[in-house]
C-alpha cells in the first residue's frame, strides 16, 4: 500500500514516474526530506517535522518549504490510506529541475512501515560503531557540509547500514574518531543511566531527534533527568540502556554493540516505549 | 537542447518525468553517476568514465552497471543530438524503488554545456579554500564514507559551491583540517611548478579524474613530469599554476584564490589546454 500526495493538493500514482531525469533532486541528492510517522490516521510530531524540514530548507539554501501544503499532502495520504494501522510519510522537497525556474519539487508519499523495523521495537537490534569522519568543532566551523541537515544525500547512511549488515548487525552508532558517538544513520541515540536519559548535542553535527525530543518530554514529565550532552562509546557498555529512536523505529533497545552483549534492558524499553507512547 | 536515452535502447521525453517518487536514487541519493564531455559528436574518455562508474557501483554495492547499455545510450543521445557542439552526457544509475525488485534505474542525458563554464575556460576562475572534514588515512579506514566514489549523494558539493560564491568565488578546493589539498567539488586539482604537474593522491579520498589523466598522458608525451602526490593549500601560492580540471570545464586555471591572486599562468594554460586537445 502506498499513497502519493502532491503540494498542489492531489494524488498522484505511486507507481508512475513522477520526477524528472533532470531533477536536481535526483542528478545531485540536492533536497530535503522528513519521515513522519502516523498511527491510527494521526501524525505524530507533524509539527516538529515541519519545523526540522524548514531547517534543513534553510541550510542549504532552499526556499522555505510550503508548510501548508505539506500540511495538505499529510492529510492526503492519511485520508486515502486503506493500508496497516501505520504510515511511514516521506515528505520531500528538491531544488527543482536543473537549469529550471527553481520551482522545487514537493511530495508526500506513504508506505507502510517495514515489517523488520516492526519486529526490532520488540526484539532489539545488534548494532556496530562506526567512524563517521567527524570531529567535534567541525559542524560549527563548516556549515557547507550540512552536517544535521536532513538532505537527500544519504548515500553514506545506506552504506553504513550495509556495513553493519556484514559485520552481522542491524544497525549503526556513528562516532567521532575520539571515540565521541554520534547518531545513527536514521536515527537518535540515547543513552539510559539510573533515572537519567542523555542524547549527543546537536553540535556535533548530528540531527536534532523529533522521536528522541518527544520521549525526552514523556520521560521529564515522569521524573526523568533529561540532558542533552557528550557520550563516549565506551560508556555505552556502563549504561543501563542504549537505544537508537526515530519515527518509524520508534524507541528500538540496542542488546549488542560490536559483537558485546549490553546489560539487558528490556524492562527499561519497555518502561520508555510506553512514556514515548503516552504523548499520543 | 536536451536528449534522453534508456538503458533499454529508447529514448524518452526529457520534460516528461521518468522517476518514481520512491527510486532510490531520489529518496536517499544512493545510486552513482559520471559526466563525459562529447566533442563534434565524439565522446571523449568514455572508457574511463564508464571503468569508473563500475568503481563507484562497487564502492556503494551497486550491481555492475549495464556496459553495453550505457554505451548504447550514450550513442543515441549523440546520434539524436541537434544542439551545439559540446554536449555534457550525464551517466546516471540508481538502486531503483524502494522495496522493489531491485532492478537499477538508469539513463543517459544530454544537455548544454552551460555558457558559464565556456567562459571560465577562457577566463578562468576564483576559488576559495573549504575544509572538507576528510583527514588523511580516513577513506582507507572507513570505506563506508564513499570516499572517492561518485555518489548522487552531492548535496555538499552543491552547498560549498554556494558558499564560494558567497564569498565572491566561483569555485572551491577541498582541503584537509591539516591544509592539504583534496579536490573541487566536481573537479581535479592539478598545479604546475616548473615542468612538473601534481595531484593529489586519490587515497586521500579523492575522485581519480578522467580529464586529469589525460592531461597528464598528453603532458607526459610532451615531456613533463607528472606526479601524484600530496600539495599543500599554501604551496598553491607558490605554483606556476593551478587547474581545476573536469570534463565539463576541461582545463580551467584558478587565477585567485581565497582573495589572492595566484601567478599569471595566462600562457601556461594555453600549453596544458592544447596537451589536453591534444588527446583527441
Amino acid at each position: 500500500m502506498r499513497v502519493l500526495a502532491l503540494l498542489d493538493g492531489t494524488l498522484a500514482d505511486p507507481d508512475a514516474p513522477l520526477i524528472r531525469a533532470d531533477d536536481l533532486g535526483l542528478l545531485r541528492g540536492d533536497g530535503i526530506f522528513e519521515t513522519v510517522l502516523v498511527v491510527d490516521g494521526r501524525p505524530r510530531e507533524l509539527d516538529p517535522h515541519l519545523d526540522r524540514l524548514a531547517r534543513s530548507a534553510a541550510m542549504l539554501d532552499l526556499p522555505e518549504p510550503d508548510r501548508a501544503a505539506f500540511e495538505r499532502a499529510v492529510g492526503l495520504v492519511v485520508d486515502n490510506w486503506t493500508g496497516g494501522r501505520e504510515i511511514a510519510l516521506k515528505l520531500v522537497c528538491t531544488r527543482g529541475a536543473e537549469g529550471g525556474d527553481g520551482t522545487p519539487t514537493g511530495f508526500a508519499l506513504g508506505v507502510e512501515v517495514p515489517a523488520k523495523a516492526i519486529g526490532q521495537r520488540v526484539d532489539g537490534i545488534a548494532a556496530v560503531t562506526l567512524e563517521r569522519g567527524v570531529e567535534p568543532g567541525l559542524a560549527e566551523r563548516a556549515p557547507w557540509l550540512l552536517l544535521g541537515a536532513k538532505s537527500l544525500s544519504y548515500a553514506v547512511n545506506m552504506a553504513s547500514l550495509r556495513e553493519a549488515e556484514r559485520r552481522g548487525a542491524a544497525e549503526v552508532v556513528f562516532t567521532t574518531s575520539t571515540g565521541s558517538v554520534l547518531e545513527g544513520p536514521t536515527s537518535t541515540l540515547v543513552a539510559a543511566r539510573g533515572r537519567t536519559l542523555t542524547t549527543p548535542p546537536a553540535t556535533l553535527g548530528v540531527l536534532p531527534g523529533t522521536t528522541q525530543a518527544a520521549l525526552f518530554r514523556a520521560a521529564a514529565r515522569a521524573g526523568w533527568t533529561t540532558e542533552v550532552a557528550p557520550v563516549q562509546a565506551d560508556d555505552l557498555y556502563a549504561a543501563d540502556g542504549v537505544f537508537l529512536v526515530s519515527s518509524v523505529r520508534k524507541i528500538t533497545r540496542v542488546h549488542t554493540l560490536d559483537g558485546k552483549a549490553l546489560p539487558d534492558s528490556a524492562q527499561l524499553h519497555g518502561e520508555l516505549a510506553d512514556l514515548y507512547e503516552s504523548e499520543y
